[in-house]
């Protein structure tokens, strides 16, 4: 049996990689394992059988022979630990590749899915201009130390790792809404990742599905 | 040289442990490695010498010999990959424990600390009322799910995990909200994993600071 993971049958986000088996099939492509993906509707998401692989009824998933993983930190992380390509050898810049991980998923990525939250959820309410202007300073106050940090690096560390990965995948969220066009090293940050051949793999094979569900729909 | 971590000169917790340093502490009490700890003051954490270390300004780092490390979460991996005693030994389920620090971190978490944010930023402004009752929900609908993921179970696979420590972390930053007192067992699995020694001894150092710098002036 091949890996497989689960993702949406219907991706809310129109094709555009913004759902978390984006990552996940990037990752396997960076590595070079191929896997299968098993699509669930959102009622599915919700049923006991996914809710003992996913206790919190989200996608992705990860089922290798006896393991099942949830989370795709976790995931890529598993990913980037058993085959080569998403860490450095040495065991030193290794913990800082996954440090990387775990800051663009709790210190960058948390606003910008709160802002995305607030869009959708209280874009009628009337407060929800006043809102956005705290929101989005504090998506810039990120982007800009993260921005320091780079400083004309290529990557957050020497090669490219799991933690650009994910720290892409993080910005990749503001696509289009007008605040990571602020720093244009950020911008080719995100443009040089995306360049990579394995990213654009992972994102035709996204795509790929949300053609057939439209065409099936 | 000891392996040397940074914590808040004047905790804004009054002492409580909800500072991210109380996580680590932890993990180095149950592991049994000792530590020295670097105090900062607001200012230190913006300083060039601190944001080579912690790029977004903030606390905990570690430093041992070579390596130094930021974000919590990470942290608390490295502990637990180089100490035994917060992963068990097959790698399956190292793997899962690995799962649930993400989820900690990454689903539990994060609603957490946005409804602390919205008391602490917004709480004077006319929408708060509102805002709050959708902020609860979504809290409660993680801790009806862990409720239900727990159905029993001591910790959330077979041991204590690492995954125990950052998940219990997440939930203490509810206490005396009036949220998690309405799951018995998650109120239950707090308390299990606040009776062991390790989270004794940690909690104990961290007051031991905040009174030292009460008494400091």
């Amino acid at each position: 049996m091949p890996i497989t993971i689960t993702a949406f049958k219907n991706s809310p986000d129109g094709g555009q990689g913004m759902a978390r088996d984006m990552r996940v099939r990037w990752a396997l492509e960076e590595v070079g394992q191929p896997y299968e993906v098993r699509l669930l509707t959102f009622p599915q998401m919700k049923q006991p059988g996914h809710l003992a692989l996913q206790p919190f009824g989200q996608i992705p998933t990860y089922e290798d022979g006896d393991l099942s993983l949830f989370e795709s930190g976790a995931i890529i992380l598993h990913i980037a630990q058993t085959y080569a390509g998403l860490l450095p050898d040495d065991a030193n810049a290794r913990a800082r590749a996954i440090a990387w991980m775990f800051a663009a998923q709790t210190t960058v990525e948390p606003p910008i899915v709160e802002r995305e939250a607030a869009i959708l959820t209280e874009g009628d309410k009337p407060w929800h201009d006043q809102r956005m202007i705290f929101l989005d300073e504090r998506i810039c106050t990120r982007l800009d130390q993260l921005s320091r940090w780079l400083n004309g690096r290529d990557w957050l560390e020497n090669d490219f790792s799991a933690g650009d990965l994910m720290m892409v995948s993080a910005l990749q969220r503001l696509n289009g809404e007008g605040l990571r066009e602020r720093y244009p090293d950020l911008e080719r940050y995100v443009a040089r990742a995306e360049g990579r051949p394995a990213f654009r793999r992972a994102f035709d094979a996204q795509l790929a599905v949300f053609i057939a569900s439209q065409s099936a729909g």
